[in-house]
């Protein structure tokens, strides 16, 4: 991407109402716009960065076997009923719209009644079980407060996965791999050092439910991490039945603040019988389907990536989610032409800018806002003896390399 | 894909409130799954066709230099105040909601105010101008009647890009190579031979817009065309006025019932003016940005396509857009062994109807159904020759291959 030709400029303030420090960076850097306090934009880099974490969600989604489909945001009242989640007063952050053609609608908080609605067209057989359904969709929450940039909003995007089994034998087995899957999505994402599955509260149909929380000072949980054995609780399972069930001496517990990037359910059959959702098993008999759900937040977790990874100089995003590789500046008239030939060879890499009217102090410091990985310059003091220079925006680390040995580079990662 | 893995049935039967034909197919075919009148899902095939428009259209933008985000769903009112387009009297199609902390919201219909309002974050001079930005976003309509399946609903994906530039001259340029573009996304498709460029009812900065109406018999569109120069209008412009301007008889015409795929609107300064997006001239003047928009709708194309190109037997894709290329069938123990290999070569392009329990009648009829633009089939019989059957399935032509000439054919494919 040419600096020139983007319609995105770098901003010296965030919106005076933006406390988010990752947020303010984000608006900052030119990757999102804020429509409203919850609502906001993605922009050309924004759009790049959360589409490639998308990308290493849906690879491990269809590793574990999951089929990809994309339900609707307007969703009609009746199934809500069924399952009892349709009054406000048992779900407090719908939104709800009305029906020219008359009656209510409700925009998409999730999708748990829709699907299993849905799968009562095609499931009715034990052989048609095990079945995992997921998609990248868009859900909506009435939040009364929304102060965490695009850690909580009142639009999303979500990866939801709903897993459709014949038992909860054949549940569990599903719920431990998609677990370790998640393990593996933020380790590839970055953030796999500090985000804990954390025990949560259950339901009807298991004592906890899983959460992969990710600590950062901006998060808005509390956990409590047991280094030793490597478990983390959640704030609202902290309590003497949890230690005793799990073998934890509460005096050992680090309290940390922690986002929630992920979580795993499991449903059992509260869906399925609501909605009758059931199949025959191998003796002819009539059973409910048991369910689990499976969410990641990639907008979420882009922020928390952002938050985690950002200094007072600007973002610094990980090399497999950053939305270019390389931030490239010419300086001096070679200098600018050899960084062009450069930019040519592989255009999805860079950001080359190429603004005229630009300083150089203004880009050396665009390039740290936007927290690209690594800065290349090619002025004519380099040229001198044929190199570029490249410094880590991460560590800061220099390195000046020829021109020949970076352009050999650059293919390697072509070629990949 | 292989069948016996895809949670998706065909049905022998829509649901009994579909009267729309392509609607009633892709929902037997297992493309799409209905919600509500004009609220649809999409299955993981039906997905395929959508992201197989989609690509074709975000290559040709990016091509006209369009720069792609993507805008929220829910919009604050104050925006649409200023434009004159909230009151439920003026837009009438509108879905509205409250927010819990206080005041409306309205789900996008359209982003004309929304993108023009951002853009007033990032333009300042001529020097920014023009600006190509779009999105593919969902829109939500309020229809008060919704009968055409996937050709009009009340939710759906639209491709919308707005064009920013410093007055008409600059902007009818744009206008033209959109048009042409558009024109070009519409024969990528397969339904360039019955697409027309239509004039339509223009605004205040010009007497026509123009529609891109494909004939078919489902549109809900009256357009009349004049086959000598190659000229359409819809309805609402068949007039003396516009006979005249466009020196037209109308005896000539020829009316056909269309259904509207892409649009193209001068926009002028209308929104600009509104919502204060100016910037400053070569001569330091204070000017209005003037504006275009430019929409196609892939879902909407994806049900005209399948209308136009179905038969009693079903669905029948386009080459291009069809989810796979080859419908596989194995008869007999050595035919299925044969298939099997065939699959593993490249999974990506076929359908293979591996369910043991089907009968070869039921594969042969869901081959026809979904519409795959070829039926390979492997039977002991074939096998004799060391041959595959294919038959095509728009023209039912069938040809016999040697399984080395049908590998060779497959390879070439995926180097492609």
């Amino acid at each position: 991407m040419k600096r020139s030709q983007s319609f995105v400029k770098t901003l010296r303030e965030a919106p005076a109402d933006e406390v988010s420090r990752s947020a303010q960076l984000l608006l900052r850097a030119g990757y999102i716009y804020k429509e409203m306090a919850g609502v906001y934009d993605f922009l050309p880099m924004g759009r790049k960065v959360l589409n490639k974490i998308i990308d290493v969600i849906r690879e491990e989604m269809v590793a574990l076997g999951g089929q990809e489909i994309e339900m609707s945001s307007l969703q009609p009242k009746d199934a809500w009923v069924k399952s009892g989640r349709w009054d406000d007063d048992v779900v407090d952050d719908w939104f709800k719209t009305k029906l020219h053609a008359g009656g209510e609608l409700g925009l998409a908080l999730t999708h748990e009644e829709a699907i299993t609605n849905m799968l009562t067209s095609y499931i009715s057989s034990y052989k048609d079980l095990p079945i995992y359904v997921f998609q990248f969709q868009k859900k909506f929450r009435n939040e009364l407060r929304a102060k965490s940039g695009i850690m909580r909003t009142r639009e999303f995007i979500m990866k939801d996965l709903y897993s459709f089994c014949a038992d909860k034998e054949q549940h569990d087995i599903f719920y431990e791999k998609c677990a370790e899957s998640y393990i593996n999505i933020f380790k590839r994402l970055g953030i796999g050092d500090t985000t804990y599955r954390t025990f949560a509260s259950g339901g009807s149909f298991s004592k906890f439910s899983d959460e992969f929380q990710t600590l950062t000072d901006a998060g808005e949980d509390i956990i409590y991490i047991d280094h030793e054995k490597n478990i983390a609780l959640n704030e609202e399972v902290y309590n003497e039945e949890t230690f005793k069930m799990l073998n934890i001496d509460p005096k050992k517990l680090d309290k940390q603040k922690a986002s929630e990037v992920g979580n795993i359910f499991t449903l059992g059959t509260k869906y399925s019988e609501a909605l009758n959702l059931y199949y025959n098993d191998e003796k002819g008999e009539r059973k409910p389907v048991f369910m689990g759900s499976y969410g990641i937040g990639p907008a979420r977790s882009m922020g928390v990536i952002a938050e985690k990874t950002c200094d007072d100089k600007g973002l610094c995003w990980p090399e497999e989610i950053a939305p270019y590789k390389y931030y490239l500046i010419g300086i001096g008239k070679k200098g600018v032409e050899e960084a062009e030939k450069l930019y040519d060879l592989n255009p999805e890499e860079f950001i080359f800018d190429d603004r005229e009217k630009a300083r150089n102090g203004e880009k050396f410091a665009d390039a740290e806002l936007m927290g690209i990985p690594y800065r290349v310059v090619i002025s004519d003091k380099t040229l001198e003896n044929n190199q570029v220079e490249i410094v880590e925006r991460k560590t800061g680390e220099q390195e000046l390399l020829t021109l020949d040995d970076f352009v050999r580079k650059l293919h390697k990662v072509s070629e990949k």
